[in-house]
């Protein structure tokens, strides 16, 4: 690809974006993967894009914007290209708030029953932006596809402009009943929060599918194929993949598991942190985190827990719903809970409930997986409790 | 309306369908409401209609078909109303494989955790049937909506033909984003398993919402209303959601909590029957069950455990799926486990998984609610371990 400059052999991540003064917590520099620390997470609706977590699978291309092309061919397609400056006028701008959220989020919990395989993500691989694009459909529908003709085609396939050593491009597909119908408003889009988007984040152009695992909003987009198949490479087919908990090594079959798309009903107590202490005379602590459900369901209830999920009380959802079954974006909540006497530690645990009435099963044994995605189990955290001295 | 009989005030339920003979289990009379036993309902992948769950609310209206007519109405409709004929001969017919669950069924075993109000539904408040009818979308658009303008209506109404003592019909709605959109397949059918539907099912014409919670799917329709609002009769408002698991009589508001319309991820053993035995020296035991999940989720995979969830397997699911994310139906699944030695007793249970990764929460304390609706929870069942004597 012209607008792409090649990658330095000798150390293909030299062009990453420099990172100096992240607030992010990184878990590998090369490709670079990093989230936010818990309690800036929810400090606010719209995360800012400092802290929104990263997840790159390769190095970070650079794209000369003027040069971009978006390549779009396969089944039922004019073969055709678009510059960045084709996609912002031909087009309506449409605009989405959504959350997107790392298949892997929660890892850790899940390695602490057992060894996963993966990046040991914290609560924190999760965030939602505000999304300024184009909509996927009308950009198919320019060349030549309808998408609403149910029998047009089976899968999108993305195609990023990263590369490996061995020269393969990131690449995922989307099942075309997620990703063509209008209520689903998959978008290409060209900013975040109002800004263009950043480099670790998909410059110029990345797509975004809302309520579906962030795998699938393909960054640095170069190339969409509509196509009769799923995406055959390797993310697609031997990654982003449920196990069941009794799945081992020798007994994975990637063949016979289908793909993540639409995600599970999730959410986190952000504030306090695990491992935290409170002092008993406060009383009561304020507990503060995130919920959110995948296929544009809305949180309808998070519940929370002072003692390990014996007694609940029901969360304040901040921030407001944009529609009950078209909701792409993540609930705030927080609730004050009392602090227990006599005991030197507290347990804190939530669990959400979305509008299809998805609940978060309790118990992490049974969510564990070999590659420790897809944790939606009770979040639990523990906090201890200080008898400060009074004099 | 001149096309129902009046009820004998005497005794409302006097014109009741004659049911003698009838397989079901009957919890209630008057009205009438029954289920099939579990080892029959999986028998079949199609429910024949004499195996299929009953639910009614009030007496079954005697309908005479020539002077039917279903009056549509409200925001944004040209008033109008189509004879039976009319809506055979006006429209495209569709046709559907949907499965259709009440709200309310696996309530007795919630009712063993403590108290809960509602009948006594055992795991077979659930059937599948095809359906044949034509597209609500259709008809609305013919009465002068557009189905695919997002803004033009909020909630569908549908109005039964059946009436209470106090002359109110049986009514319910849903939301427009699950009543609309082609790819919902929202139905107006007067066929069931290619016969006409009979009366304890809604003849002439019943709604059938897939993927959606069994009380929307309004019998006997006489009456579709567009509205901004949602219904405000009692079984929209005052029945049918969902409570936490802490809401007590005293502190439940159903003005806070929303309906129930997509149900979660569901399933149970169907055979062997709870309480049944097995002899020990048959080695093992099959097991077979159903799963089905709302939303169009298709099952991806059913565990099966013979230990009480110590140890799983995966059970093979039978049938065949129509699409990942447009699936209305069932699957029926078995497996074969070994029957422990030592025990007089096991426990067998199963649990599904959705194609949104969606899975069933394991305690059955958790999805306790004072209306018994909604339990998703692991299945558990009980079976003797026999040592027959050889001799
Ligand atoms: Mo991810
Ligand atoms: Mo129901």
């Amino acid at each position: 690809d012209p607008s792409v400059t090649e990658n330095d052999a000798a150390d293909p991540y030299s062009s990453d974006p420099r990172r100096t003064g992240s607030i992010l917590q990184q878990h590998t520099q090369k490709p670079y993967n990093a989230e936010p620390p818990s309690q800036l997470l929810v400090g606010d609706y719209i995360t800012p894009v400092e802290l929104f977590y990263v997840r790159n699978h390769l190095p970070v291309p650079v794209v000369d914007s003027n040069a971009y092309r978006l390549c779009i061919s396969g089944e039922g397609i004019s073969e055709t290209s678009f510059t960045l400056e084709d996609l912002k006028t031909k087009f309506q701008p449409h605009t989405i708030t959504a959350t997107i959220q790392c298949a892997g989020n929660r890892r850790t919990e899940l390695s602490q029953v057992a060894h996963v395989k993966g990046l040991s993500w914290q609560s924190n691989a999760i965030g939602n932006a505000v999304w300024e694009g184009v909509l996927l459909r009308d950009v198919l529908r320019y060349a030549g596809l309808n998408p609403d003709d149910p029998g047009a085609v089976e899968h999108i396939h993305f195609v990023g402009l990263d590369a490996g050593p061995d020269g393969e491009a990131y690449a995922s597909s989307v099942p075309a009943a997620l990703a063509l119908p209008r209520d689903r408003e998959v978008l290409l889009a060209y900013k975040m929060n109002g800004e263009s988007i950043s480099r670790d984040h998909g410059y110029p152009v990345r797509v975004v599918v809302p309520g579906v695992v962030g795998a699938r909003s393909v960054k640095w987009l170069g190339r969409i194929v509509t196509s009769r198949e799923e995406c055959q490479g390797f993310w697609q087919q031997n990654d982003y993949k449920g196990f069941s908990s009794y799945t081992t090594w020798e007994s994975a079959d990637y063949k016979r598991v289908p793909s993540i798309e639409e995600l599970p009903v999730q959410s986190a107590v952000c504030i306090p942190q695990d491992g935290a202490s409170v002092a008993l005379d406060e009383e009561t602590v304020e507990v503060v985190g995130y919920a959110w459900s995948g296929g544009g369901h809305a949180i309808i209830r998070v519940d929370v827990s002072a003692d390990g999920g014996k007694t609940w009380q029901e969360a304040e959802l901040l921030d407001s719903a944009r529609s009950t079954y078209r909701d792409w974006a993540w609930r705030r909540w927080s609730t004050d809970v009392r602090i227990p006497t006599g005991v030197s530690e507290m347990e804190i645990c939530c669990r959400a409930v979305d509008s299809a009435y998805n609940v978060q099963p309790d118990s992490l044994n049974e969510m564990w997986n070999i590659r420790g995605l897809l944790n939606s189990a009770w979040h639990r955290i523990r906090v201890g409790v200080r008898v400060d001295d009074d004099e």
